[in-house]
C-alpha cells in the first residue's frame, strides 16, 4: 500500500533541491498558440543541468540519505537520462555513484557518465543483468539502490518541476507530461493534485511503447515489451510507487505515432529554436493531436529534456 | 561620404522598432565560461521573429518610409533571412513586399517567404540578374530598394540588438558579432562606439568568405569571390555604408576554419540546447579560438539567427 504524499512532503523536495537545479525558463511561441487557439506553456527542462529533469529526482533521493549512506554512494542501472543525473547529482553532493549500463549502451551515453565522474559496471542488455548486477553492487559496496522512476523520493523530485511552472504561470487547465517509467508523470500528477487541484494532468505515450495506456485501462502495471519508438526514454514501465498515483490522478494517456512524434520535435525546432528530446516532443504530438479537445485552455506541458545524439537525428 | 549616425539615431531607432520585434534573452552557460575562463552573454537573436536579426533593421527601414511609400511597398533581392525578415516586417507594417529571389533558391526559404505573404519574383542566379529584375520591379510598382546590410536604416535596426544586449549586462569588455554583408557589424560597433565606449567589437569571418578581412587590411572593400562556406549567410560583401564604420570601429576580425565552425554550433546545440545557424556559430568559433585572449573579460556575442535546413545538417 503506497502512501500518497501530502502536499508538505513536495513543499520539503522543493527546498531541498532548489540549491542545486535550475529553475528553468517557461517559454510561449505565438506559433503554438495559434496553431491550438490556446496559450501553451512550455516547462523548458531541456534547460536543467546535465539537460533533463531527471537531475530534480536524484538530487532529491540523494539528499533523503543519511550521513553513513551517503559515505557509501548510490547505485542505478540505467544507459539514459537518470544515468547522467545520478552521476552528476552524486558529484554535486559528495558522494560516489555507480552506474550499471548495458554493453550495448551508446558511447556517447558512457563518456557523459564517466565525464561526471561515476563508476561505470558494464553488464549484459538484458532487464535480468543489469538488476543482478546492481545487487551485487550494492553488497560490495553497501550503496543504496535509487530506481529512476519507482523511487517515491525520485517522484516528488520530479513534480516540482509543475510546482515550479505552477507558481509562475498560475492557473492552467492542464498540464501535459511524457510518460515512460512514471517517475515524472506521477510527481506532475502530485503538484497539480496539491497545487492546481481544478487542473487535469494528461501524458503523451507513443504507441509502439504504450504500457502505460494499457495499464491505466486494465488497471493492472503492464511490461512494456518490445518497444518500439524514437523516443527511447520511455521505453520503460510503471512501478508499484507511481502507479497508484498515475491511476488516481492521471485522467488520461493520449498515444501518438512515431510520424507525430517526429513532426512535433521538427515543429519546436523549427519554430522555437530549442533543442528537445524525442521523449518530450510524445507531449506536444499529445497536444497537437488532440487539439480541439484543449482549444481556449490554458496548458503547461513539461519539455522534459534536450539529450539527442546529433549524429542520428530523424530529420 | 558618409555621415556616421548619433547617438541620438540609435535611441530612436530602438524606439521606433519596440513595438514590433522581441528584445531577445540573454542566456549564458556555465560550461563556456568555464571553458574560456571569462563570462559569456549570447543575446540570442535566434528567438527574435522570424529567427533572426535581421527583423529589427528590416522594420526600421520600412518605418521610415513616407506613408506615399510605404502605399507602394518595398523590395529586396536575397535568397536568406533578410528576404524572410522584409515580409514579415511588410506584413506587420502593412505595406507590400516583393522579394527577388534566385530561382535556385531552397524551396524551403521560398515557402517561407510565401508564407509571410510577400510576392516572390523570381530570377536568374547571379547577381547581376537580381540587380536587374530589383531595378524593373521598382520602376513597375514605385516600391522602395531596401538593401540587406548596406542602408544606414537597417544598420541603425541591427545595432538595437547590441544596444539591449549592453542595456541588460552592462559592462562588457567585447562585442563579437559574424561578419557577412556589415549590416550587424556595423550597427553593433555603433552602438558599441556610442553606448559602451571604452569595450571592443570584434567579428569572426570564415577562411572560406573573408572578404571584410581583407577589406579592412586593405581599407577597401573586396568582393567576396567564389565563397565556400557553411556559413551562407555570409556569402556577401560589404558596402560603402557601412564599410566606412566598420572602419573606424571594429579592432579586428577573426578568421575561422569550417571545422570550426561545426565544432562550435554542435558545442551550442548540445550544452546550451538552442539551435543556432552556422553564421552565429561563426562568432562563438571566433571566440574559442582566441579564448587565451578573451580570458577574465566580460564578452557579449551576437547570435544572429536560428534559421537551419534540418534536412542539411553538418552532424
Amino acid at each position: 500500500m503506497v502512501v500518497i504524499p501530502d502536499i508538505e512532503a513536495l513543499n520539503q523536495a522543493a527546498e531541498r533541491i532548489n540549491p542545486y537545479v535550475h529553475n528553468t525558463p517557461v517559454l510561449q511561441s505565438s506559433s503554438i498558440n495559434q496553431l491550438c487557439e490556446a496559450k501553451v506553456f512550455l516547462k523548458c527542462e531541456n534547460f536543467q543541468r546535465m539537460g533533463a529533469f531527471k537531475m530534480r529526482g536524484a538530487t532529491n533521493a540523494i539528499l533523503q540519505l543519511t550521513d553513513e549512506e551517503r559515505d557509501k554512494g548510490v547505485v542505478t542501472h540505467s544507459s539514459g537520462n537518470f544515468a547522467q543525473a545520478l552521476s552528476l547529482a552524486a558529484r554535486s553532493l559528495k558522494t560516489k555513484a555507480f552506474i550499471v549500463m548495458p554493453n550495448n549502451a551508446p558511447a556517447v551515453k558512457v563518456a557523459a557518465v564517466k565525464g561526471y565522474g561515476a563508476d561505470i559496471i558494464m553488464c549484459e542488455p538484458t532487464l535480468e543483468a543489469r538488476e543482478r548486477t546492481s545487487l551485487e553492487i550494492q553488497k560490495k559496496t553497501g550503496a543504496t539502490f535509487i530506481h529512476p522512476s519507482n523511487d517515491m523520493n525520485v517522484i516528488l523530485g520530479q513534480g516540482t518541476a509543475a510546482m515550479e511552472l505552477i507558481n509562475e504561470v498560475g492557473k492552467l487547465d492542464v498540464l501535459i507530461t511524457p510518460v515512460g517509467g512514471g517517475g515524472l508523470l506521477a510527481g506532475t500528477a502530485l503538484a497539480v493534485h496539491h497545487y492546481l487541484p481544478d487542473a487535469e494532468t494528461i501524458a503523451g505515450e507513443p504507441f509502439g511503447a504504450d504500457d502505460a495506456y494499457h495499464s491505466l485501462k486494465t488497471g493492472q502495471i503492464q511490461p512494456c515489451i518490445n518497444p518500439n519508438t524514437i523516443a527511447d526514454g520511455l521505453k520503460t514501465q510503471l512501478g508499484d510507487q507511481n502507479f497508484p498515483i498515475i491511476q488516481q490522478y492521471v485522467r488520461q494517456i493520449i498515444r501518438v505515432e512515431e510520424s507525430e512524434i517526429v513532426e512535433a520535435m521538427r515543429y519546436i525546432w523549427e519554430r522555437m529554436k530549442i533543442i528537445i528530446e524525442p521523449s518530450s516532443a510524445v507531449a506536444v504530438a499529445a497536444l497537437f493531436k488532440r487539439k480541439e479537445e484543449f482549444k481556449n485552455k490554458n496548458i503547461g506541458i513539461i519539455i522534459s529534456g534536450g539529450n539527442v545524439d546529433l549524429e542520428k537525428l530523424p530529420f
